[in-house]
């Protein structure tokens, strides 16, 4: 017979939700909260999730992450999507929503929530901050750390964001695969390739396929940019070109490229919860432009999905920040922060070497790092070797998952459900 | 100084030509070709490639592959595409293309081959055994030995097709992959994904996405084969059932899909070289069918290429029969055979084992596997134990690519070209 360990009444315990788009090593983030708030044993009490994100925290849909054997923990590190549920719900500003807020720090309190950890991109850290603040107007006594993702690498104050070197990897591997598959039957088939790649308003998705053309001539040959506006006949004639020259034609776009009136060119005419536009379908555009105007035959693929969720063929640079990320914000807040982030900063680039340092959310909130201009090659089409430089190392080694029966094993939590406190229910 | 070693005069040359779609493994069975080639030095002359296909021999434009470096054709096992070039290039019968079949032996008598190794599908079975047939009818001594290859699976008188169990193994990652990230966010995001997968006329691929459902409820929910005609109502009643009990449905649609008169759903309306129509963009039709009728935002994805080349993410099994058989096929060669095949046979499903048996060209030539009614499940939307009996030990085993700065390092080819003996240029 084993002797319960009571915790002492004096331990509060902690909040981790996962926000907006899953990636490859969200997972990783959270075992690196995880564990290290188990390590934390004697200052941190129990370490709560949110389930579906901030959704679950309105509801007090929590979750006991002190009931799930380490062993499932550690598998969080090889398996892809959001473990306890992520959502797209945006709080507004504290006036607008000040019932939300309110019932958020309610539920808290009734759990005695010391630290909420918030793991997702710009969106959040404006959430994670809100909610520091208005806690502390509410003399609730509470620390908020964001702790970063996207695959759009997008957020400022970090020089790389968990999540995109994954999905680069993903991407640049993709497109040199297929083009290989392209140069096989050009002679006689398929001239024109397109990839569509994600990243609606930035074009580091987009850079990264380049990372694929070790050599001049190598493909992808184009890439579409959502920084630059269309410009179709400068588009047509290096196609054209290229074909001329190389035999065949491997195209990148972003599911972000504008046209010259600075339209989506592939509006489906529905938004998200964000009020942003739900893009999709650019790369069959682009491929039956070229078709239809130089009459070469072409294909075309949409990864959509598929490229953040590659478990299988992560970047062990990306896993191991996104895991040294989680980690990092744990001890942030037992060393008293708030409103603050863990970040990567870049020590070297040759040989690459990183740190974790950390941001104020109020730097981090709501902007946006758009991809450099001096990163796109002068005609708009291409990458520089500024570029290549900084985005290389984010790419670089393997972790595979394990295998099972052939496919990647990946590990489903028990997310045992935590007794609720509260007599009310959210009212969204 | 070395001594240059002179060839005996007796020693006839060989030629192989690779045709129609790349593969993932395809090239691992040139590897195994020219390695063999390569042991048989005392029979066998030199062993020459066709440039492009069929195409390469027609125009005498040939690549001489004893002059590859022995790390380089090693190297080949782990490169996607088609290393010589390949083509869409269909001979038709005798009578009707007497003129190109007799300047295909013409080629083939300058060069002095005596064996022909054809590596394709159906339609490249029948051109070697028309191939085989009219130099014999011509008094040229030549033997022509198929090698199978096709990601369709639709080959008879073998168990599997090299180039099958790597796609099904990157389809099957994939959807599993992407179902982890759709059920992260379907509370408020994306209730229905679609995936479309390749496979014209048989849903071999299609049924393979099935594999990644380990459990009743797992993802894949749905199936759509391109052997059943596309029922809307009940289809719809399916993914509703779905999503009202899972909270999402994921589903995986052949790009063969027709509908309840025949005809494709995503007609293009351009025919490749062998008059079969080009087809893509079912997903997206699937996806946006469901958001009209059922209103659950969705999200498709198109691999196109990407499952065909990701030599990332190859079977080992597959990557196994695939050099086997190229080996094989010399060694039918040696033995004196003439249009045969060699082929897979299982010889016990658990545990797996294969042989490498023979066919002949005749029982392969023009026809086309289906899949069996018994492999899908009752209700049309699903693969039966049956199927994933056979079709599990396909994607068994890892067998990844030398990774350098982070990307698949794939050999490419010197392809010095033989010196045409010809004065006459093909007129196609």
């Amino acid at each position: 017979m084993t002797i319960a360990r009571r915790r002492p009444q004096a331990l509060r315990n902690a909040l981790y939700a996962q926000s907006g788009g899953a990636t490859a090593v969200v997972n990783a983030s959270a075992c690196g909260v995880i564990e290290a708030a188990r390590a934390a044993r004697g200052r941190i009490g129990r370490l709560y999730a949110a389930r579906d994100g901030i959704l679950g925290a309105l509801k007090e849909d929590l979750i006991d992450t002190s009931r799930e054997p380490a062993a499932s923990v550690r598998a969080l590190r090889e398996t892809p999507g959001a473990a306890f549920g992520s959502c797209r719900y945006k709080l507004k500003g504290i006036d607008e929503d000040r019932d939300k807020y309110a019932r958020l720090v309610e539920v808290l309190r009734a759990h005695d929530i010391g630290w909420f950890f918030y793991n997702g991109g710009n969106d959040s850290a404006d959430t994670a901050l809100k909610i520091s603040r208005i806690s502390a107007a509410m003399g609730y006594p509470l620390a908020a750390i964001g702790v970063p993702k996207t695959i759009d690498n997008d957020l400022v104050g970090t020089d790389c964001c968990p999540g995109f070197g994954s999905a680069a990897k993903y991407v640049a591997t993709s497109i040199r695969e297929a083009a290989l598959d392209v140069a096989s039957m050009a002679s006689t088939s398929t001239r024109v390739f397109v990839l569509e790649v994600m990243g609606r308003h930035t074009g580091w998705l987009t850079a990264a396929c380049g990372l694929a053309a070790a050599r001049a001539g190598d493909a992808p040959h184009l890439l579409l940019f959502p920084e630059l506006l269309f410009d179709e006949a400068r588009f047509l004639a290096k196609v054209k070109r290229t074909v001329e020259r190389v035999g065949y034609c491997v195209i990148a776009v972003s599911e972000g490229l504008r046209d010259a009136q600075g339209r989506f060119l592939a509006e489906q005419g529905s938004v998200d919860a964000f009020g942003h536009r739900q893009l999709g379908g650019v790369a069959p555009l682009v491929a039956h432009l070229v078709q239809a105007r130089l009459g070469y035959k072409q294909h075309w693929a949409v990864a959509d999905y598929l490229q953040r969720a590659a478990r299988h063929i992560v970047s062990r640079t990306d896993l191991e920040q996104a895991y040294a990320l989680g980690r990092a914000a744990v001890r942030l807040a037992l060393a008293g922060e708030n409103a603050v982030m863990p970040v990567v900063e870049r020590v070297s680039a040759r040989p690459y070497r990183w740190r974790i340092g950390s941001a104020a959310l109020e730097t981090v909130a709501n902007r946006e790092r758009a991809l450099p201009r001096r990163f796109i090659s002068a005609d708009g089409f291409g990458i520089t070797q500024a570029c290549r430089r900084y985005l290389a190392p984010l790419i670089e080694g393997e972790a595979p998952p394990r295998f099972r029966d052939g496919l990647p094993s990946y590990v489903r939590l028990r997310n045992h459900p935590v007794p609720r406190r509260l007599r009310t229910a959210f009212r969204g």
